[in-house]
């Protein structure tokens, strides 16, 4: 996958992106640019709800050389899922289901690290902020191995929301977070779940560990230490697969 | 860590490094070269045991611009344990020890992140072999975030030698790999243990699956998709853990 494929750039080709149902996963505008195409092009980021950014203009021309227009779009590689419409078919199809909610995790690797090892364990959905979270572009596929073909991705605006859906469906919501005496080996996978995993640096948002139903930290001896997110995505998810086989 | 503090080029300082003791992780010696002092060079090499390769200029020229005289020598960023002398201590000191074993780990964030994750579950030694493993260099340093200086990391000629040295001091060997029916859960990670993981591509060599006493897969949901190293080491890695909590 080449990084040129997911990029579309100029102010009408990118309207064109946005109202005919592109995946934009970034869109970025400008700073300071006006005029009449501009207008038009913010009418449709609304409408359509596209999350986007202002950058100085040397960060555009860092993407296209030749006549941005002061508009760049990144493409998705892969088409996005409504979580609300996929949980009920989990159920219709008898499975338990099992969900990653990916807390602003920032690094494209890690991203596809953990949609690589989300596979392995037949997670059914991964889902992600739209904002502040890595993109999913050729270097997230290529750490996923293929994965993120694989998994439904949901991209949602408000975690928090998401989180009170799958509780009402019927998921237990489990944090996975330093910030408690419990275990991952205390907590029973075996019901419809989904596991929570925060940001490299700040973890999971204050908000959302008071939405979860329950805390739970993977043990270290060197308590000093610390695991890669996704590292510590993949000691939870297998606890999850073994208490299920 | 700068890279250039662990470059040592010309015949005679690394003639001299070789001779002093240091940590020679790497040594690069131009094709076809010839000369007296090379002549020096590859007897200090043989009484020292140093690995090294034969490589084409370009790849010298690469790391040094100036006169490099046909000869790179890369230093260790860390010192190297004999593993011969620290499993004594193990037993010494009441510890039931764990060892993991890397067979062959080429990518230097792969190993640096094993390594991470290997401290927060109180590995008490790597053992690596002197050819055809990742560099341990700035980047794996890196990676392991600073773990690659707690843990003592032991570089040997021949891993099988390693193996039944740590079956005679009474470590149970286990191969983590796919070709076998019996899972990680179903083998006994309480008492003194060793743990083989392969190469990215090739796995473990077949001599050490022989010489191993147990081998053990990960459970795949998908068998079609696959782990990546690190991530596999966690999972291995943290059963051992849980069995031992």
């Amino acid at each position: 996958m080449n990084k040129e494929e997911h990029l579309i750039f100029g102010i009408h080709p990118v309207i064109e992106a946005i109202i005919s149902g592109k995946e934009i996963d970034k869109l970025y505008i400008q700073q300071d640019i006006k005029g009449s195409g501009i207008t038009e092009l913010r009418k449709a980021i609304k409408q359509h709800n596209v999350p986007f950014s202002h950058v100085p203009i040397f960060k555009l021309n860092k993407h296209v050389k030749g006549n941005h227009q002061g508009v760049i779009a990144f493409i998705s590689p892969i088409p996005f899922c409504d979580i609300e419409q996929l949980v009920p078919t989990f159920f219709e199809n008898g499975k338990t289901p099992l969900i990653l909610i990916l807390d602003r995790i920032t690094d494209v690797r890690n991203l596809g690290a953990i949609a690589r090892t989300a596979h392995c364990v037949g997670v059914d959905a991964i889902v992600i902020p739209k904002r502040e979270s890595a993109q999913i572009n050729a270097d997230a596929m290529k750490t996923s191995a293929g994965a993120l073909n694989y998994i439904p991705v949901c991209k949602v605006d408000n975690l928090t929301d998401t989180v009170l859906f799958l509780q009402a469906s019927g998921l237990q919501v489990v944090a996975c977070t330093e910030k408690t005496n419990d275990t991952i080996y205390n907590v029973d996978f075996t019901g419809p779940s989904a596991i929570i995993m925060g940001n490299e640096e700040t973890g999971i948002a204050n908000q959302l560990l008071k939405a979860a139903d329950a805390k739970a930290k993977i043990p270290m001896v060197n308590e000093i230490a610390s695991l890669n997110v996704s590292v510590a995505a993949a000691v939870i998810m297998y606890e999850a697969l073994k208490q299920r086989i």
